[in-house]
């Protein structure tokens, strides 16, 4: 307990809430884009279908019709699994907390992306974990560094966001996808995929799943309905050879039991209603459109030396600052101009990360985009 | 990890599952009440009323105007706290394990109550405690034993379920609530009520809650809608000092990030509309006819050498078998003839309790509860 602190980025969403903040900061979906009709619709449907099911304790597995539309339509996904292989989460982070509870001994290393996904290092930090952080360049990991540290560190196992990272927005390539598969294989060492946004891609060749890659072998996979339905009702899944669904099953029985029984049952009439696959596209319409006023904004107002990455996809911009400038510090001259990001020495495991920041394109208009990179590129300009 | 063992409950109710068995081994509320109409009501006012905030995320403490709704309800049920006291889970299990993480470290030892609820040592055995149990007469926990084994093996912390315990029924009378905190301040012990059925009195006098006993100084106060409303939906809620509530705060945040946005606004409408406070005692009523049933099912069927404490409210009936009958051996035949208990043992944190068994009256209708008892009073007096 010691080792946990309070969610940084949680703690500027309460700051960047001000109604005249442009906020780049969160990680959150557009919520204009919610289904509400559809879900409310679903819902309602599975109430009157199995209404006590919906209010009675369930299985802690998952709902087995769930289960087994989720197989069905990742298959069309290229990802190929049975029912007996997947659970259900509140979301990604609790797989993270389970996959922590059930595998992580005090001072076990973990291998992570640097920068990573926050929320992994304060779901690992709650068991005591340590890091070992690799680089990346735009195609992903970088494999001699990654070889190397396996050997030097002897990680548990690694931990990566291979598809439109947070924070980076970086995809791994297929080569590179490969490559970590054949080194994980060589020194056994098991791979937690995240994969939160890999369904929001908005340009770019489609890259198969680590999981997929790998043909499931030593692969846990993480997904969750947080960016493509929504995050409020709190769903997620793995993905992990029977005997690793087993000791997540025993972890979460003592967590919390068991997934919502009601909204299980709204999800899967949802999915089977062909609500998932219609509103997809209508959610990566509009990011590539974010995306793209938000990259087109950066290259008009930010100086030159300011770089960054283009992601095909996801929530997130990656940006880093010519040296010696600190984005915590810009942070606060940002945030009088009424804009906000999340600066990125947080997502730095062990350090570091001083001159580099998030953005997000998701939760922000088009015109609030446009506005707020303008006041960013201002104040990064004056601190040039 | 390797402590951590399967439900053995959660296992116990696949078997029966079968619909030809009449099974008083669950702890599942009475489906047939789950207040449908009024619940379906409740979600799509909170889905008119605030759709984004319904399905976007939501602060890690729990819904602010639920958290009022609870403090005002709760203060007409004699508990009074603040919304700053308070924070939601996803039922009280998430509770047991937050607490768990955020206080627990391997070889603590947690007092606990001989017999006492499963779920909480499933929690609690995932941070490697150890227990103390004190033996309970029918008023409660006995204080000379509690006193002697908090100076013997200094406990981190009491785990108690004071009213209609799980598995017990057993109430502890005011006195011994009295005696309990003062022996808990004497010692600095803090204490974790756990408080799931203390809603569903249907005979005797209403006892203060051990927090209101203690006026809130050293005890962590839990419930849940699960006994109330409905398990399916997972919400829960803990009530304790400000500096506690921030650490269970930080381990909710690390373990799931926040409870579900929709179901507590639906259960906020819900309570709004009045429905908590009409349902309840529908309950109630219903619970009082079959607990009666039982009860005067097992005075007819069971030979008079088989004991138990007839509980006040609540979901269960403790059964002692004389000398050396098995209550696992007696499962067997039970099972045979179509009828399933718990059996005692799984309830004793250091072993023991062999001739003891859990009767649930809450889930089987009056004439499956006539029909279990009877089946069970014979296999009960061919085995004596």
């Amino acid at each position: 307990m010691a080792r946990m602190q309070h969610s940084t980025i949680r703690e500027i969403l309460k700051i960047t809430k001000r109604p005249e903040i442009i906020s780049f900061a969160g990680g959150l979906p557009a919520p204009e884009l919610f289904p509400l009709e559809a879900f409310r619709e679903s819902l309602n449907q599975a109430l009157s279908e199995d209404s006590t099911g919906c209010l009675q304790y369930d299985v802690t597995e998952g709902y087995p019709p769930l289960k087994e539309f989720l197989c069905a339509w990742l298959s069309r996904h290229g990802l190929s699994c049975k029912p007996e292989e997947m659970m259900l989460t509140n979301g990604s982070q609790q797989a993270l907390d389970l996959i922590g509870k059930a595998f992580l001994n005090p001072n076990d290393r973990v291998l992570v992306e640097n920068p990573t996904y926050l929320g992994a290092i304060q779901a690992f930090n709650a068991y005591e974990a340590r890091y070992t952080s690799v680089l990346m360049d735009a195609s992903g990991l970088l494999m001699a560094e990654t070889e190397q540290k396996i050997r030097k560190d002897h990680p548990k196992f690694a931990y990566v966001v291979p598809t439109f990272q947070n924070p980076s927005g970086i995809t791994m390539t297929l080569e590179r996808r490969k490559a970590f598969i054949k080194l994980a294989q060589k020194y056994k060492l098991p791979i937690v995929e995240d994969d939160p946004y890999g369904y929001l891609r908005f340009s770019g060749d489609i890259q198969p799943s680590l999981y997929s890659v790998a043909k499931g072998r030593g692969v846990v996979y993480l997904s969750t309905f947080s960016k493509i339905l929504s995050p409020g009702i709190r769903l997620g899944f793995v993905i992990a050879p029977p005997e690793i669904i087993r000791a997540l099953v025993l972890a979460k029985q003592a967590a919390d039991l068991q997934p919502n029984s009601l909204l299980q049952r709204a999800v899967y009439c949802y999915g089977k209603n062909g609500h998932l696959d219609r509103h997809i596209p209508f959610i990566i319409e509009s990011y590539r459109q974010r995306a793209g006023t938000m990259l087109a904004a950066m290259d008009r107002y930010f100086p030159s030396s300011v770089r960054w990455i283009p992601p095909e996809g996801g929530m997130f911009i990656w940006c880093m600052l010519p040296n010696k400038i600190s984005a915590a510090k810009l942070f606060k001259k940002a945030l009088a101009q009424n804009v906000a990001y999340v600066t990125g020495r947080v997502f730095h495991a062990n350090g570091g990360g001083d001159q580099t920041l998030r953005l997000n394109f998701t939760n922000s208009t088009p015109d609030q985009i446009e506005e707020g990179i303008k006041r960013l590129g201002k104040v990064f300009s004056e601190a040039l």
